[in-house]
């Protein structure tokens, strides 16, 4: 499925990969179009590539790609990411490989939680429940598939630590070759996450922009030649795997969009990529067209899209991020401008909360639905909030908000203020005169 | 659908509970039969009572209620245990309750583990993906449906960490109170996940012991009137829940039984009630009947049961734990003679591995499958290889191992071992240094 050439700026070799209903990469910027490869900007522009779709190109779709009939076959299909191998950049086959079958995640009715809040209807996305407990595992399942298909023999990224684990627990089960890259000076959980499966961990004396760097110097050096980077030369791929999270929050809801989604914002890349899987299912006939806001979430400690949001900036000036939600901890976003571009056009909003309040979110969502999330899911269920006493989030309008990790990989973050509520001898009378008030 | 107290030892009130299918309580030692209630030790043998229900009493089955039918009702179910609501002591509409619906976790194919060992056809079940990450949501969704059918309004437990974090979530999403016993003394990680639902977290200055007996106490006392006790006055329900492990690889496997099953023994009581639930889908035409032998695992730190296995012995002498695999310490398991009876009668074992080969399997199952398990995974694994090696586990055969619980729980184990590859500045001639045969 190839683009012709005359159609596009050919950089590859003829070789036809089967990326199933991908047809190209196409510059964000420009528009150019690129042969399927192991490309992620553009000659051009230098803009960032994305993956192409015949539904992206203006091209006919046949009755059985669109509306009921795409519908069933989804419907039909295994309970991970991969019943929607239709909409991604993957072979038809996928789901028989050797891979870690992420998604398909439970999309929590949160009662207890939209009473306290005072919503009408509130759905949790969980995310937590994926294979190394983050929705990192969505979007590395996708780059493992392009780098198996490109050939590569290596599996990297840089990391700050939860994509390392994700990383090197796909090659493991994959059969591949792994070689992660993280910053010196990690904590001890990230370190065990990310070396348990016996790939190569590889600490850089510097920080995450140094890693950064020295990732792209790989890239065009002869060591890196076989290596496929997740995150930097099958971004494009990669990437596509954040839109599964819309496609599951819509079939989840009975193949309906919602109102108002809350998603945290990180470089930006998963909530550009929601609105694109939202767009798409209104495009294939999958869901009925409908209004919806898109709302970004950033901690106060790393919040340069939500202050660009509130000057009324296009532009996203960089930040030293500090901040306990490590996850989102990224300064300088890539799809920054992006997320500006999303949240005003479909109404929603970017907003930040401080690290106290993320903390207290995690305790929220914890007592009220029992899930303990990671701190980037203090960061959503946080601004939510927010945006409910403010009167942003319409009381009455149906909402998602995503946690996106779990709380077992940031305990740091509340353990402070984790002790028994008592300690005891084991007798009746000394439970009753530390609890004088038990029924 | 009480029995009539001509037929049983009534020992409440004649309050009808609707536990679906359930038609009593059995005592597993003299086979009394009792109406419906928390009650957990028969009045005239003091044996342990458990479930009853049309399939076990011998009673007539309707058309519906066996076979294709039935087969074709569970697989329309949700994605849950509570697919198998028709099975289980729970009302039929349990699935629109709040609570955390556990189970459907993945069957994974485990060819790299297989290659690895020699065998021909392994599957491992990975529990980590249940909503706190081990396999006790599935016993306290149970118990926490029969709390509310009793009318109890506060869920409790003895626990030495996991079990308290379950109980304290499940009741966080159902809306009831709790208040969770354990151990002083315990690690940061389990006090964290045991308090952060807001519950009542009450440490007991003493041993585990001690903590059961104070329990015990509190269930005899006004104080725990309205308390339901997951493991204690709740366990016949509670335990059941295991049940929906056997349920779920047969399904998985295409309603077919495997030839081998490795089970983590703590208690005993997981392994007692997968055999129950193979023994069910049999009587009840789900599966075609064939014989399976069933083997047990343990820590060599507390193998009580390992023990007597070796030394034919039909008794269990408690011990003492010392061991990584924490939560399967129980020193002296109620259900260890049950776990011998059932070794010995299918043609199975019971073995044991060091704390070393724990940590080895745990490394192993991560390496080839990208599985992270908590310690008792590696006790099953462990036990595996050491079953494959000396010839107990027929290597053509199929064979289903089981990870109960989560890496990120018991990160200390393999923490020691835990370090970069190598720590480098970032350039390519540091990684060369590094690596010299980077190919």
């Amino acid at each position: 499925m190839a683009l012709a050439s005359t159609e596009s700026v050919s950089t590859s070799t003829s070789t036809s990969y089967d990326f199933g209903p991908a047809v190209g990469l196409s510059c964000r910027e420009c528009g150019a179009l690129y042969d399927l490869g192991p490309n992620f900007a553009c000659i051009e522009c230098f803009g960032p590539l994305e993956v192409a779709y015949p539904w992206s190109t203006g091209r006919e779709l046949a009755a059985d790609q669109v509306g009921e009939a795409l519908r069933a076959r989804i419907e039909s299909g295994p309970g991970s990411i991969w019943r929607y191998a239709p909409l991604l950049p993957v072979p038809a086959d996928v789901a028989t490989k050797p891979n870690l079958a992420p998604g398909w995640t439970k999309l929590v009715k949160a009662d207890n939680l939209a009473k306290e809040l005072g919503l009408r209807s509130l759905h949790v996305k969980d995310d937590s429940g994926n294979p190394t407990h983050s929705f990192k595992d969505r979007v590395v399942a996708i780059a493992l598939e392009a780098a198996r298909t490109f050939g590569f023999h290596t599996l990297s990224c840089s990391s700050t630590g939860n994509l390392a684990g994700a990383v090197t627990a796909a090659a493991a089960r994959a059969g591949l070759d792994a070689c992660v890259f993280i910053p010196a000076g990690l904590e001890e959980a990230k370190i065990v996450m990310a070396s348990v499966y016996g790939k190569r961990l590889v600490a850089i004396e510097g920080t995450y922009d140094d890693v950064n760097r020295f990732c792209s110097e790989l890239i065009g050096d002869p060591i890196g030649e076989k290596w496929g980077f997740v995150n930097v030369n099958l971004r494009p791929y990669y990437a596509e795997g954040s839109k599964t999270l819309a496609y599951e929050i819509a079939e989840q809801l009975g193949w309906r969009l919602p109102d108002n989604v809350v998603i945290p914002v990180a470089s930006g890349s998963q909530l550009t990529k929601i609105d694109k899987g939202f767009q798409e299912l209104i495009k294939l006939g999958l869901v009925e067209e409908k209004p919806y806001r898109i709302f970004g979430a950033q901690a106060a400690g790393c919040a340069p899209v939500s202050a660009a949001f509130k000057a009324g900036h296009d532009v996203v000036r960089p930040v030293r991020p500090d901040t306990i939600a490590k996850s989102l901890a990224i300064g300088n976003p890539a799809d920054g401008p992006y997320v500006l571009d999303i949240a005003r056009r479909t109404g929603g909003a970017v907003e930040d909360v401080t690290d106290e309040e993320i903390v207290d979110a995690v305790h929220l969502l914890a007592r009220t639905e029992g899930i303990f999330a990671e701190t980037a899911g203090g960061v959503t269920v946080g601004v939510l909030r927010k945006l409910v006493a403010d009167g942003r989030i319409d009381p009455d309008a149906e909402t998602v908000v995503l946690n996106t990790g779990d709380g077992l990989k940031t305990l740091d973050a509340v353990s402070a203020g984790a002790r028994p509520t008592a300690t005891i001898r084991p007798s009746l009378d000394a439970y009753r005169a530390a609890f004088p008030d038990n029924s």
